[in-house]
């Protein structure tokens, strides 16, 4: 049994069709729990920051989300435009296609802008795992390293078909973090999919240092949860 | 039966995991069968556009894809970008969560700002029916005309749970666009979930002026497929 499971738990609200109430729900769950972090869409950091001024909990926001098949300079937009708006972690999503095709240089260029305009803010890298073979996973998971990324990110949520985080895959990031000099400084946020408290720990188990959840209240009262997580 | 099937169609291929031969074969294709288009995502833009330059096939891209949810001002710079790189058309996606809130100053500047930049190129407007009541998608189509769009759009294919381009959306849409001045000269383009020829003549004859669908060969061909309409 982890405790302060809450600490670990981006509560998480991503859905484009979200109204004003949902966020404002969200952030007072946000308080009342003690959860890590809200993570929200760009258009809501504003309002979120404004609602959890003072509480300590984070607002984390997305960047080139879902898919990651924008311009980076777009995604350099993205985060300059959403640290004005006061968001204090920035989740990107990797160049997909271009890893799949092995543009190396064209996924760590990526990632490594994104980590200079955000200074001293955590980027989270969403690698999304059900798109990669294993071997693609710990490339991405390397280039996090190299590119300086505070953290690997599994998975959006939104990717058709998807799993989301998973035992294996966090574990296969865990070693290929540990695998090089400087990779154990980085966490590992698993997110999408995870059902309830015991899959939560046993993503915790396996490495993750962070969950991206949209049941972070069914998961730390115990109660049942249809939400679709992401 | 309607003729020249092939010139109401934008190629699509969206998937965030699609590697560089999948583009190659989309831009061969929309070549062969003179589609109207291809849809691609911005980082793929220059591609397709070096491989359809002089075919008479355009390039759509899109922006704000597909949540809708980040900034105009990012949005903006996507479109800029992609114009840069040879897009021909922009496929936006408007803020669906602000048009929930009844925001509609923020979901027409945000339209009005992309046909600015997009100058002479059209821009369709996807208000993601799935995500909308009867009335919100009316009010959208509205906004539509106010803000200068070439196009309403029904679907992203990406929604939660959605079922994309429908008969009875079509209509609703086109029975909007008729009730207001200047409203029939924007056209639809019915995207997502589109099955076969008999599915595409349908929303044809329910107003679709334009299909987006990843199934364009084998609704030109008759051909069985089971690929995902994006």
């Amino acid at each position: 049994m982890i405790e302060r499971l809450n600490e670990y738990i981006d509560h998480t609200l991503l859905k484009p069709n979200a109204k004003q109430a949902d966020f404002e729900l969200l952030c007072a769950e946000a308080r009342l729990y003690k959860f890590k972090a809200v993570c929200v869409n760009p258009y809501r950091v504003k309002y979120a920051a404004s609602q959890l001024q003072g509480s300590g909990v984070l607002v984390a926001t997305v960047v080139g989300f879902p898919l990651g098949a924008s311009y980076t300079s777009a995604k350099v937009g993205e985060t300059m435009m959403a640290i004005d708006d006061g968001a204090d972690e920035i989740d990107m999503v990797i160049n997909i296609s271009a890893l799949i095709d092995s543009q190396t240089m064209v996924v760590e260029r990526d990632i490594e802008r994104i980590v200079q305009v955000a200074g001293r803010r955590p980027v989270k890298v969403i690698i999304e795992t059900d798109a990669l073979t294993n071997a693609q996973k710990v490339q991405a998971s390397l280039l996090c390293i190299d590119a300086g990324a505070a953290m690997v990110k599994t998975s959006t949520g939104f990717f058709a078909g998807g799993k989301g985080a998973t035992v294996e895959d966090v574990q296969l990031i865990k070693r290929t973090l540990d695998s090089k000099p400087g990779g154990d400084k980085l966490g590992i946020k698993a997110s999408g999919g995870i059902p309830d408290r015991a899959g939560a720990e046993a993503l915790i188990a396996a490495g993750a240092t962070r969950l991206g959840t949209s049941r972070g209240v069914a998961i730390i009262t115990g109660a049942k949860s249809d939400a679709k997580t992401y």
